[in-house]
């Protein structure tokens, strides 16, 4: 399991008084940092290997503004060539949002995707969900 | 079936060079506006009468700034107190996303849902996918 | 002159129940997409010649989501590497937020300025304020 | 001397690969919390006193996603009924950027400002920049 604290920013909160919907997915991103980073170690753009094919959020309770979430992130499901994420964001003691994503191992000049090597395969199986709950 | 036109703002595109998935979510907020007004003609944020509970985008094809994307709002299935939502997002003849959400009719002060109007129910009739397509 | 009409977002308001302030700056940028295209036609990324060196925003009355917002964009001041742009932004007949941005004519590899070329001076004159207010 | 780090999120990037301009508004206001709290302890939103007035940031260099951004804020002046903050975002021992902000103690609903309280100003008076720098 990954863990990543978030401050939510003013800016991520709406008019209706709470945090945006839209917030979501930016933090969920933002934690799926340290799988990027399995999957790339340099975090260089120019030959980033990821792109997101899928992303479902629940949303289970309001989050407001100047509370720490926290944000844990294991591996749902592995693929030939895709990776299924399972995210889940608490505030306060509570399970505010869950999401599961589907990131593909891409090459972007090619445009296709590409199998998951074995070495990465075993790093990110250490962070099965399964095995952890 | 709603229409939007999205101008893709510089600032929804994200290191990799395209549109960050991140913009989706927001752009398929602002479709939803119609929605919204059937719900809620004043559009006032204090007595807003709905809350999101679940998004779902699949990302189909990379997005770019500066080409106008077009979005289709459908309603996808009513329920008692909540109304699914099937949207796309088309860049230069292209399907480049497609969204499931759920809004639930709700009540901000009592923190529960309520069931849908006959009077609303009927004008979002008028919107169905499946009668449409 | 240049124009744009901005479609203000949900997701640009803030807890307060207005625009937030940091929409404008967002705004604004995609607003400069004119003069980005004076410096750039082609407005692909791999070569973008331009950077913000300085931005100031006054914001002169509450803004809200759901009504257009005008922005106009001249060209203030012609440096021999930069250019001065002033911005206003209206909503509903009334001046809502003033900008001036420094734009700098910049060689990204070599991480330094470079002078404006004459046949870019001449297209931008075209839209100098003091000429044109 | 207020200080605050921020973790720069993937969606503070732009397509030109580094943070765009458009997220240091977004920080500095983040930055910004401490002293809002010595206007309104509560941080609550119906009540919330102060408004922008105006915003000023030079950009000094390029900044770059997955290294923590140092923001430290002083209060620069203390007008009757205004404040003026002195903001500085560092990333690597570089400064990036600093901004010169404005707020208004402000009553939203007579929609006017009014004049700080000793109370605050003497709790804000222990922030001054020339007395830190």
């Amino acid at each position: 399991m990954f863990q990543l604290t978030v401050e939510p920013r003013f800016n991520d909160t709406d008019a209706l008084g709470h945090i945006s919907n839209t917030a979501f997915p930016v933090w969920f991103e933002q934690a799926r940092t340290p799988v990027f980073a399995i999957f790339h170690p340099a975090l260089t753009m120019d030959d980033w290997p990821l792109i997101l094919a899928r992303l479902e959020v629940d949303f289970k309770a309001q989050t407001y503004w100047s509370k720490p979430v926290e944000i844990q992130t294991w591996i749902g499901h592995l693929g030939t060539a895709s990776c299924q994420l399972v995210q889940e964001a608490w505030q306060a003691g509570k399970l505010v949002a869950r999401a599961v994503s589907v990131l593909v191992y891409f090459d972007y000049k090619a445009e296709r995707s590409r199998p998951i090597p074995d070495s990465i395969r075993e790093q990110l199986s250490a962070h099965f969900q399964h095995e952890n709950q």
